[in-house]
């Protein structure tokens, strides 16, 4: 470890900590603050990002890392991971992030109307312009890192993992879908309808039972809130992180579900090596590794039948109605209820694939210039009914329902699918390393899972890839038919 | 306007700006943050200090203030503020600084200990390493800005403002006062004794009030926030101010009277000139001018006898129940209550300057020399007596009770009493410029008064200094006669 290597820490420690004040920042503006703050909010986290800028391409950066030596595994990867962050930062021009930055914001307030009035064309110009932007980010980013443009983009979210990784796991995954999909219909039909849930669910109680919940899971709310934002997510810093959720009295799932949700991504964060806090190495391994952790707990620990019989037995007691309604199977029969929709954000555990696999295919499409703006519509219906045999009645629930592109966030949405299957393939894991695991969550103890996910995942930090992670963890990189099983168990067997 | 001049204001923009996101990470440390939050966020907030301190002294400024030319009055104000600001941060050897900083805090932690067991002995090591320091920063700012030691460590607190204007105003006060304690308290005892307020007051209705009331006096919570926290402050920007109290289920007047408190500051912040945000003259015109802004909504608008009777009302209605306790005569009688006590924090209106005399003296002759801390005890105990007739028990209800000169503020205290005289002179000239407004505020209406104080404080941002900002609204200086006067009709007439 020599003297240029400490200076590039110190400089990589400064760009996290106000990386840090921004994320907070950013919270608060979720979370918090009143409308007539957001001028100046923009002002502020602009002036932060500019200066995080300046600080990563400095020509101190590059004098350094042509001198920086480190010694032993961990202080490598942290300078591997920094040379690698210093090609993504130096690789655009900047009138070109500028460029894609007022792209992105603009065609990002225009698409809230078009979505509201279900109106493409609307959009339509703006979004060619991002578009247009991000094949030329991508051609920047591919000629400085070596990759495809699309796994150029890709990288930004996920590193290390390629289109050409994902497309056969894809491809299997539809036709698994193929078959899975009536067959699962047909064993829901057979098991009958669920009793819906009575209500109406008091906000104060639900928060309590969502932060009990998550605290069960193991966050410390020493080192953590819960909060209510329109777009619920997670933020904040590991040793203070922040969720949100939703409140409706109607409907105790969608906040209970989506702070356990939340509670899965604030876990990693937690649990992330203090040794590197503040160094690339100390990060979270990326949006595909942080998905996983995310719906190992909500889908594969909570959802499970074991949670659901306790929490079932908690709601009963912080409700007070009838128990056939709150037994495990109930709570299965409801939250576990798969029906093909329109809509990404509402789909069961195996449709919801399906919209990711859509979505990859069209942005892969449209940054290779083989699709147009103007095409996506019509590619859109296409691909939706060829995956899951429905067609959206409008633009609305078709190509303008998500953020993402309309954004610039091309690249991203895979990791929503790597994240679902990594997430089975390390539950397996688990189970076989931790005897009781299941048990423990049968009591509302999640301590035994937890502990693994320590020190299998959440330690290593951005160590290792996601597909060295996984190696790693599991024996075996991404292996999707631990996903499989898992639904093959959970929804295909009478 | 040239285009040094340019460059400096887009620096102070930066520094502003940044100085906002500093803010908001305060609020939030005080108001939201989990405990474990701490560390991290002390980081972030040094980082960004450190920032803000040498965009202030790089070295281009020094050459920026030397070609710097600015047009009209304002922009003249503004350079003026800027070259004053400098002098200031280049004043100090870094070594200072830093020394100055880790005393302070770690004489803060200690007093918090030696406070609650009253324990003078345990501080005093630290106390005399921060006066100390604070007397080598006082030579070092006197030579730099050629003003007094004391006196330019005022000037960081209330430019402009010096102790010999200061001592004969508190002289005279403390005439005013041998008279006029013993008499308020004989005319308090005629009144006879007032009717305790029922309760309990439920949070929840108090929040609701005080927001409301607050709401009243003009503060639009689109751009402002209520919370929770230990010590109650106004904090954020301008935009999006933060103001917080603490409530008690047994105790309606704490909240409330500390909530209007608090908007008096906020509503300055919002008041401030929009064409010169984020430059030193679009600022508040100091501490003083601050506390006259709380203190004119507080002590003059919300404790005088129109707004109590409306006031008697409101918490009649929103209560429900005994309306003789509610009366305007009885809240008078509760909330003008006056009584010589040991704690500033505690005291009536006009007892209140007595416990900043003392500490007005005391400070001077430590900064001086001519007191040492392990005379302060004995010190502090003479001079309550001669000014109350009382003498603490103990040092926690003596020296040791505030934070200030323990966290290395001195040349502070004569703010809050600079401040309510100066609230009384600018109310009276309110009161003869616009007729009304009195009778406004008995309907719960204050906008007579906000207009008045946005045409005539706020909108001068720090344009003036105290003296000439009070000359430009009231044609003279501070005159403390408006003060006694306002004393005397309130307190000292039968």
């Amino acid at each position: 470890m020599n003297a240029a290597y400490q200076r590039l820490k110190t400089r990589h420690a400064r760009i996290a900590t106000l990386g840090e004040a921004s994320a907070m920042l950013g919270w608060d503006a979720s979370a918090m603050m009143p409308p007539g703050g957001g001028a100046a909010r923009g002002d502020q986290l602009a002036l932060l990002a500019g200066m995080m800028h300046d600080l990563a391409i400095a020509p101190e950066v590059t004098e350094d890392l042509a001198h920086a030596e480190a010694d032993g595994e961990w202080d490598q990867a942290n300078l591997a991971l920094m040379r690698h962050a210093h090609i993504r930062a130096t690789a655009l021009p900047t009138a070109l992030v500028e460029a894609t930055s007022l792209a992105n914001s603009a065609c990002e307030k225009i698409w809230r109307e078009a979505r509201r009035t279900s109106d493409f064309a609307m959009v339509r110009p703006a979004l060619e312009e991002v578009v247009r932007l991000q094949r030329e980010t991508a051609q920047a980013l591919s000629a400085a890192l070596g990759l495809s443009p699309y796994d150029a983009l890709m990288d930004g979210f996920q590193r290390g993992v390629t289109a050409a990784e994902v497309e056969p796991i894809f491809a299997t995954y539809e036709q698994f879908l193929a078959a899975a999909l009536p067959r699962a219909l047909e064993i829901q039909a057979k098991r009958g309808p669920a009793i819906p849930l009575p209500g109406p669910f008091p906000v104060a109680t639900q928060k309590a039972m969502a932060q009990a919940m998550s605290a069960r899971m193991g966050l410390e709310y020493s080192h953590a809130r819960l909060d209510e934002s329109t777009h619920p997510f997670c933020g904040g810093t590991p040793s203070d992180v922040r969720i949100t959720t939703r409140y409706h009295e109607g409907d105790v799932a969608q906040a209970l579900l989506g702070v356990l949700h939340e509670t899965g991504h604030a876990l990693y964060e937690r649990g992330l090596p203090e040794a590197f806090r503040r160094q690339p190495v100390g990060e979270a391994a990326g949006m595909a590794a942080h998905e996983s952790q995310s719906l190992i707990i909500e889908m594969q620990a909570c959802r499970g039948d074991d949670f659901l019989a306790f929490l079932g037995q908690q709601l009963l007691a912080g409700y007070g109605s009838d128990p056939a309604a709150y037994a495990g199977e109930n709570l299965q029969k409801l939250w576990r209820h798969v029906a093909p929709g329109f809509i990404r954000v509402d789909a069961d555990e195996i449709t919801y694939p399906a919209h990711v696999i859509l979505r990859f295919r069209l942005e892969r499409a449209l940054i290779a210039g083989e699709l147009q703006v103007a095409e996506l519509p019509g590619a859109w219906g296409e691909g939706l009914h060829r995956l899951l045999g429905i067609t959206p009645p409008d633009d609305a629930r078709g190509c303008l329902q998500d953020i993402h592109w309309h954004d610039g966030a091309f690249g991203y949405f895979p990791s929503y699918t790597l994240g679902a299957m990594a997430a089975a393939q390390l539950m397996k894991a688990a189970r076989a390393a931790t005897p009781g695991l299941d048990a423990a969550l049968g009591q509302g103890d999640a301590a035994p899972l937890l502990g693994w996910l320590r020190a299998n995942v959440h330690a290593a930090g951005s160590r290792l890839g996601f597909q060295d992670l996984l190696r790693a963890a599991t024996g075996k990189p991404l292996d999707p038919s631990d996903f499989t099983a898992h639904l093959t168990r959970r929804y295909l067997t009478d």
